[in-house]
């Protein structure tokens, strides 16, 4: 048949962040860590897309929404390869690429119960050396050696 | 400035199903009970986009998948105002809106423990009858009665 609509108008986003080049099996690690499944604003998500780059990617796309450095610091532990992209007015105003960090303080928590960070008295803040394996990205602590990894991590 | 970019073309779904309508704070269970967190299909959702009939809504786009009638059953229970829209090269070929359930029979564990029918040693299938709490349903066990709400529901 002809004049199928084999193309879509949709509106572009006028403010607000993209966060493109997500390691597709990290896209619901990114949502959680961003709280989106309880947010307001108006957000897309894709997966499963087709990447030069990676193979496959995920995207999001969050209305009215700019994220701290914080929240920007814990997507790169997910998504090392994501680029944050920040729209006003219809215009790329900021794209940041993320990078693998070093080192990661103070806001992902030990897994090892026995850690001195997680001694109730003590208040020692969590440090970790940044370990790559293959795509994934492991955290070495500081203090007991113990390895949380992305399914035992919890931020703090 | 002139000539900004407040349009942008996408391709259109060639194969697969469009779920419509869902109310968004129940897009996540929707995608928990279509176990869309781990599938390899390309997925697009968006979330409290504007809707004219209901405030606001939650779409899911899922390429080349097409869902069973047992699938959908669970997605009424969550999404009971949702349309799924079937498309097969670029048409529309099948469009369903779903219907709250009056009944609930084998799907959904009763979230009271003692109840008979999750007494290890006597296979009695669970039932309940559906019952609708302002937006949410909610499902009392015909056997022991007790009410099993969004939040205990756990799909068998």
């Amino acid at each position: 048949m002809d004049n199928k609509r084999t193309e879509l108008k949709v509106s572009a986003l006028e403010n607000g962040t993209v966060i493109d080049h997500i390691p597709s099996a990290n896209l619901f690690h990114a949502i959680r860590i961003l709280d989106l499944e309880n947010t307001e604003n108006q957000v897309y998500f894709g997966t499963n897309l087709s990447s030069k780059k990676h193979g496959t990617k995920a995207i999001i796309k969050v209305r009215d929404r700019f994220f701290k450095t914080e929240e920007i610091n814990k997507i790169a532990l997910v998504a090392p390869t994501a680029t944050i992209i920040e729209i006003r007015d219809y215009e790329v105003v900021n794209k940041t690429k993320l990078e693998t960090p070093k080192e990661v303080k103070d806001f992902v928590k030990c897994f090892n119960p026995k850690c001195i960070t997680n001694a109730p008295n003590q208040h020692v803040p969590t440090r970790f050396y940044v370990i790559q394996d293959n795509a994934e990205l492991k955290l070495r602590c500081r203090y007991c050696e113990k390895t949380t990894s992305k399914d035992t991590m919890v931020f703090l």
